[in-house]
């Protein structure tokens, strides 16, 4: 006789559509968001067992609930919308252990005319999405931000070459290449600065400002040397930030061989590759914190 | 006994991903396309009815083409390229007739570092896609600029009302709506203007920044209203273009319904729906122009 | 002073998730489509001209017909709705002129259990989509059915060669290679055939079956050989089919160079790439047939 | 002065897209795979912190092997493959401590020609996309199999209620609905079953073929209970299997209210939502058998 049980598991509503817009004067300013919301709890088990859903927050509710947030307590930044979201529920129903609370930001500027930020017309920015999660559990609140699709390129200042060479290494060393790359990084703030209040809007946007003024002045000999600069740069720039990860695929541009048509390809024109690439991935820590593993638990390993 | 002919056809090589870089000096340019080249002639019957391939000039030679090219004649503006493929394949093979040139181009931005930017190093721009086609059709010659997915969104200034009703109507009449979509339009310029010489990527910009701002200010009645109004700035603006197409989907965002919950939804809380959305599809003409139905063959209708 | 001018237009609903289950017995049927309606009339202008939107039938009214249509005419196959839907617009507006009606169908199969065909349990198909458009233009209706995405390949049976060479010309002439596409395929009803009435659903399956069968069987020597052949069995096949284009994405598969690890490769492994693709567009035509140039108008151009 | 060191990582090449025929018979074979390899070792740590690459087997590298081995070793299963490259990997270089390996399969069928399954042409059969994946870590080595995308719907048998009821609970209790989801599901075989070996491609199908019939026949109070009830069928069906995990969106299907039209809407037109769904993520597990995290380390948490 086979027996089994269940392990781990949660649930909920995803993707939630949420766009808030700030029209107290004239001047109206825009959060749009994707928001999902998944609960934890022992006693969710009776629904998997037996579908008794008596424990069951429904997901529609999840849904309605963070809606009716986004007007009851506004989107000041999805980090501090998420933090009220999970505290609602592990309050509300006293059987919800914890849960992970995401969300994407989408960003929008102001539309110029003649020079002048409009008041109230936007167009969506497209530069990177910007990504936030809280998560509970074991007790504790781990909050993250990140950004996802930050798309960068040098056409020079990149080498690749010294590695081990085998019967299946055909690659040639590179002393000059285009790097390019879409960065998807998270990074991990500090419970105490939490606590403390951080400015989550300011840091995420000063946050991407190191991420790629790094990226852009590292003289890179390998795309992992400057994913582990980029992240030690953000945690040398922000006390607040406990550790980052980072999945970088490396978008090959391969330069074009024009030989056969006599012309000469000084890294002048490339080729830009699809499939496969290359995919580094890698955590840079700042020394001394506590480690928190449970903050990563179901987010994406890495993208 | 049934017998068949072969109707209208093209071929060729689709989304060449070319990436030009000019690093003449430490300051390097980037253009990045996906170039699509496509020929026409009654000579390419033969491989379609008999396998016959002694006039299919390979998609192949058609990609090579292409990336020689933007090493041979560089890549000024897309419709400059584009114009130079399509002269060569005519004049190189006497049996093309014409064809079809297509580009998208991803703008890039340099990267900031200290407020400077930085001579080589980008972040992808992702605020819409440049677009840009020759047709080569009956003898004649055609060039259209364009951009897709330029997404924008007024969270006021947007009315719909007055509308029939049916008995399939259950729609609200709408005084202050959210309006959003994502702009793809294309203009077709006048053949004299070509010949005479256009700054492709000055009147990019412009005809961009023209859009915008027409969005933003126009007070909408409709989705339908906004369109023209876009269309006819951009032809008023610049005498260069004889005709816009747009398609624009009405990318529906609902006020959410807060009442349940004991809460007043004064448009400050939406839902922003993906499917099913509206679809608006126009056309600006320039009054006393010639038509030119061949510039648009094989073009998406207008999306 | 610029005068401009309304050109073509159109506006509706698109993408409408109409999913319709019979259930007058314990066995389950389930239609899952999704519907576009555009509605077209010289009526309309004074929307885009001024606003008004007194002709306008609303999208939303649009899509609520889509769905009570799926109640109370039923879907006997996408193009016996769609032909309602068209009718049901012209005549009950009488300045709405035509239009354009367009679904996919997505195509579900009984799960299986114990081998015996479920009544109410399904999985998705996932083999091609189905395409179905009814147009009404200048006084006339045209339907077409199709497929989109019907992946094939052989693994021999395929050739490239005899092509002209020149300066840029490098490809090798092929005498035994992998040839893949994606098809995608529109075939035109003949307007009495419509008129007398067509087993749509039973055309459709024989149609993807002669399809399939002549891509399988006929030995090729350029893909755009294999599309004429194609379409010409589906007319023989079908005296409903007054024509068929095509569009069919050459999937290239390259052999691997295996020589730098000491191994032949005799075609056996390949690299799938993604871009650049070869794309071939055409058409087959019924000889004797009226053409029929409305029927297209707003489809994509071959793909 | 702040430190930080290197955490978590790994590199390597993601979606190499192999392709194997096997053609030693005029009746071909296809296996059609998307290959990643990904590499961990301390020594890796010289890249990353000093752009030192002499450990570095390269991402080239990895590419290369994924393509030869397909000739020198072939695709009997893709999991068999896998351990084959990991194997390599470590051995080759005793540096490299472990990695991950990873394909999606994608299923062809054969074109039927007069009812007889053709010797070289096939077509994508699209119903859900296999999976495997080899882990080396921590000196152990963990195989997983699974499945994603299997779509599948149930148009009654399903119902949700007596979950509990707050302030933001609007969701009316269903006794009867549609329930539809795209199961993605992966399964870890016992390291004995593994050893011992198993008919990877067999038990595939079988499997897939449980979690089909099980979803059929489950009257499901809950989605919940589904899942469960589909892992406890594949482990008790299967003793190769220690436990699965599961991710199954709740693809909501509403049914459209034709209540203002006049019609009665008894479950028979429904309206397929995209976003938000239910996200519903579960693992069940046969009881005796030991718990091995680092089986599932940097795959997707469920998705």
């Amino acid at each position: 006789m086979v027996s089994v049980s269940l392990g781990a598991n949660k649930y909920g509503k995803a993707e939630n559509r949420v766009v808030r817009i700030y029209r107290d004067t004239p001047r109206h300013e825009i959060v749009d968001l994707s928001v999902t919301s998944q609960l934890r709890g022992a006693a969710l088990a009776s629904s998997f067992l037996e579908g008794d859903n008596a424990m069951i927050v429904a997901t529609d509710t999840q849904k309605n609930t963070a809606f009716a947030f986004a007007k009851e307590h506004g989107i000041p930044s999805p980090e501090e919308y998420l933090l009220k979201l999970g505290d609602h529920f592990v309050s509300a129903f006293d059987w919800i252990e914890g849960g992970l609370w995401q969300a994407e930001q989408y960003e929008w500027e102001r539309i110029l005319v003649d020079g002048v930020p409009h008041d109230h017309s936007f167009v969506r920015r497209g530069q990177g999405t910007r990504l936030a999660t809280v998560q509970k559990i074991d007790g504790a609140t781990h909050v993250t931000g990140g950004v996802k699709d930050l798309t960068v390129l040098k056409s020079t200042g990149s080498e690749f070459s010294g590695f081990p060479r085998d019967r299946y290494t055909t690659l040639p060393e590179a002393t000059d290449r285009i790097m390019a790359t879409s960065v998807t990084g998270r990074w991990r703030f500090l419970p105490d600065a939490v606590d403390a209040g951080i400015d989550f809007n300011r840091l995420y946007t000063e946050v991407v400002g190191v991420l790629l003024s790094t990226f852009a002045t590292v003289h890179s000999l390998a795309l992992q040397q400057t994913l582990f600069a980029m992240g030690k740069a953000a945690i040398e720039a922000h006390p607040e930030i406990a550790e980052v990860r980072f999945a970088m695929p490396n978008k090959h541009h391969f330069a074009y061989d024009l030989a056969p048509f006599g012309l000469e390809n000084p890294n002048e024109v490339f080729y830009a590759a699809d499939r496969p690439y290359g995919l580094i991935e890698g955590t840079v820590v700042r020394d001394g914190v506590d480690a928190a593993p449970g903050a990563w638990v179901d987010l994406p390993a890495f993208v």
